[in-house]
């Protein structure tokens, strides 16, 4: 039994548990034997989901984490050792993976500064004035996270126009959709349509946010870069002996759309959220909400009342902006306990 | 409802499933909200128990493979971009992850042939000749596996040998413990018997061969060599955000020493295997069964056929070495059956 | 006999030739057996010289180009798998050394916009805000360019202050120094005023900019930095077999102070023509003139028209910025014709 | 003046000092400007001469040492983040680079032992056993040494016959042709002969040891190789600013056969000190002498008593085999002194 120390979390969609569906598809792939590392029937019967859900062309390949299936994506795309990743200022890559970029893949991220999270073509193409200079770094792929850092999103007009940027000038284009559940809910459109038929080249497909246990998806769209993947997910760590049980969880989120619905009941509980205080006196709501986060700046001293008693995340310190998630379960009412709250912590 | 193609696999401890109570566990840590990334209760309280099995001063941290194991470790021992690794030709790291050593790291491994897969305090100093040599790479870390991958053991006197001859010439020794849960029930002693107390500075110490379902722990034996684990495994794409789920299963294999139980029954399934095919004309067994593996040579003929009905992997193709495994959840009848099938098939 | 297409270079200061007391050194180091890999007499001459200039703890290490040097100072200050760079958005080894740092040390270089190219400990202090956070690179190492690449100067006191700061938070500062004769003759310091004594930790020091045909040296300052040095360099590729004839042409430079004059020649060369060109209708200075370039702004028209005639390199295409650079060889009529061909490309 | 400490050296033809025709075409490239990174005549008229020497498809790089060429060749054939290069056990690449390969190239070393150095199409073909298993790194490259490190050499059959077991499997071809002239020199065949001719794909073509000062080239056979090169040499710290210097001393080597006249006499100059020292008693000749080295085994008495007056280095120390280097200012009375020595220390 869990006794949690405060109420519901809005730190992130990380600190959810499992959805009882992913829970009951693990149990059930349980005993017996079976293939390793992914030469298994439940591997293999996510692949055919993940061609039904991104076209005939879609190579999925499940990997263990978002770091992860980011390494493994771009790692796939990147052809030689001066290739460079043109990304947003505030794309995860770039600043909450330790470096594994860097590290991992050798790569240079040039980043962008932005005003919501999201690049635009003009932003790319202003990158490409170093072309045939042996000195500088020859940018390769365009990297953007559907939904953002900042809690927005593209439309897929967006991500076609970014597509076709990078195309034009000898570029793919990386998506890192660690939400990307958030985001089609949100756009109202199928997972396809943000993706392959926007140009998307590879996708970072997230399932944990969305309530898996362990597991994610590198979705490979273009097949000429088919190949590389299972070789890079091994050697980057993200193969899994008994893979069955992450193939499982994935496949329960992709039955009956369950990724949907869990989608769009945490954007619903944000927008609640933000309602709820919008308006509030001291307070006002930094992006648009198009997602389950809602990014706030409020005076200091209601910031550490607030963490005294629930866990989030402080986005940036000297402007006191925080950030609040919200998750495919939490419920109307931690939404009004906690909006009620914000606003007592406002009128002190 | 799972209807195998094949019976009992001999492949891999991989192929067997995962041990009930290890699901159970899952499902315990299941819904409610945790802090990610390891700050949850269930990892705490496998830290405390990781620390009960092998010392006050270990400090673990689980991980997502047996790879990513041997890649935080390695990394955690590892200082000077010079820094070299001495481990038998055989071993894991050298022969069977894709380069990560190589690749993640940018480490040279040194290797040694062997005539079971176990490294003497000999051929360590042998290889030792170019200390200070700056065109050579310079030894730190010495890299054994326990069970090898030839199924072998080494005895405690034997890791403490290799101990000394490490430390003495300021380097550092790594336990690949993929299968430490069937060299300790092997040899009849604790985990901590063969490891903390032999001078093992940092191990790998495998969780799912012996019936986790995905999960393994670095154990970081010597204090100072602490510090940069959470920032490696993070890097290294080994940090689940939602580890609770991970910790709970390792736990569950650490209460009651089921971990002890399920490899000695796995290893007990190859003595069995191994006894009723010793003598078999035309078939010789290779290297001393001391865990849950039996070599065997054989001829060809005899390997196609048995191939055509079960899972196991040949080891060398020329020579007609094979590979049997045996897992926690092999019975005696379906190593029986096999024996019956080998015993069969080497009569045509 | 060589007849060049153009005039005089403006380009770079490494489109000048040889001095000739270092071709003369080179000769004199002639014939006759030597040992090789920097065990010669000429190395061990140089390593006395470097340690008379730089203060009894200074360890120098010959290298055969800059951002060799670089590679070699950094890869001696980087400890941890997880250690960054922080250093100005315009800083070399961000921008002009094709993703070397990242690809070869695996490093993430933390890039901070300036106004003109000088970092002040503030910078540094704001991008210390995730230490601790494991998914957070984490800052080790202050990395100034001295002059940097916008043709300023630190003073010693403004050096001093950001070693502090970096030391303060138990970091390292890194100077790449390709043109720190140019800085020292323009501050009319010695050069260990502005690196030794003013807390410098390693150093790289130019020598081909300032007369020599292929050399710098990395200058480690704290002893215990030491001692990776010569591994690093034999390792990062900038170990020549022949090494006599490299350290031959830096103590050629250091012998009686040829450097300070070649750069103090460089520099008022560089001054000459700021004089010459301030004022004129259209064109004007972008940063102060503390070194031997200058930047100016002026007409794409007249870009164009001395383009035609004169090498040299547009900094920023759509500004029109231009950078102009002087070298030991530049004659005063160089200056004197280019600046009248300038003033007749703005009448234009 | 010099004074040698010691006779003659024959440790190394690195030990060796500059030809005087390498030190005249450096002067000769001497003042005046020319425009940096290889953009000069000097370095265009290099270019030339190589297609001259290798044929119209060779495109050369010059580089500032052996290991850098080998590290730029190699990255020019790897394409794949698991791709393997398969080497002589003895090769350079593997034993003194300080793991530079895996380090800066992050690429498996698969070593093979052999009797003389010399790699054949079967000991390729035996490392392809595990094409496919993303477990295993996939060879790509095969690496031979010409003349290889125990101072044999191949047939121009033999590097062809290699070449096509390579190309067959889907491999490249790199030759690590640090002593190319002598081995050109001892079959008596052009440089292309035993290169473009028997099917090489890349080369590193050595010049310091024939009698340059720093340098060494590059040579991509295969023009679709061709185009990483330079954005590789600069990234990987082998491009000099002033690269006239460099490409001089080459083009003095490559005209009217200098090179050709100096890998002989030094050859000439091993196979005299072979000839006075067979025969001795206690003293065996290990490998035949093909180039400039003699391979010698010795009781350790006259080892010590030699190395008290003369550089040479030990190869293997408890067997006693030491090696003798010649180089092309190597005379005949130095050998005979030599040999004289060798005669007294084996009577004692």
């Amino acid at each position: 039994m869990i006794e949690p120390l405060y109420p519901k979390s809005f730190a992130s969609d990380n600190h959810a548990g499992v959805h009882p569906a992913v829970l009951k598809a693990v149990a059930a792939a349980g005993a017996g034997d079976a293939p390793a590392y992914g030469d298994d029937r439940w591997t293999g019967a996510l692949a055919d989901r993940l061609r039904a859900e991104f076209g005939e062309d879609a190579a999925g390949l499940v990997v263990l984490n978002g770091t992860g299936a980011n390494i493994v994506a771009l790692g796939s795309m990147l052809e030689r050792r001066y290739d460079a990743v043109i990304c947003p200022e505030t794309a995860h890559i770039a600043t909450h993976e330790t470096g594994a970029s860097e590290r991992l893949l050798g790569v240079k991220l040039v980043t962008v500064p932005t005003a919501d999270g999201k690049l635009t073509p003009a932003d790319v193409t202003a990158r490409l004035g170093e072309r045939g200079n042996i000195s500088a770094v020859q940018p390769k792929v365009v990297s953007i996270s559907q939904v953002t850092e900042l809690g927005t999103c593209y439309t897929a007009d967006e991500v076609a126009a970014l597509a076709r940027a990078a195309h034009d000038h000898g570029m793919l284009l990386h998506m890192d959709g660690a939400r990307l559940a958030n985001a089609a809910a949100f756009l109202g459109c199928s997972l396809r349509e943000v993706t392959t038929d926007a140009g998307v080249d590879v996708l970072s497909f997230g399932a944990t946010k969305n309530g898996a246990m362990v597991g994610e998806v590198v979705v490979v769209l273009r097949p000429e870069l088919a190949e590389a993947g299972p070789y890079l997910r091994r050697q980057s760590l993200q193969l899994a002996s008994k893979m069955r049980y992450v193939s499982a969880q994935v496949s329960a989120l992709l039955t009956d759309e369950l990724w949907r619905r869990n989608a769009a009941h945490a954007n619903a509980m944000a927008r609640r959220l933000a309602d709820a205080v919008t308006g509030l006196p001291g307070l006002s709501v930094e992006w648009p909400v198009q997602s389950n986060a809602v990014f706030a700046r409020l005076p200091h001293g209601a910031i550490t009342e607030l963490r005294s008693r629930y866990l989030f995340h402080t986005w940036d310190e000297p402007s006191g902006v925080v950030r609040w998630m919200t998750a495919f379960d939490t419920s109307p009412e931690d939404v009004d306990t906690f909006a009620t709250d914000i606003h007592q912590a406002l009128k002190r």
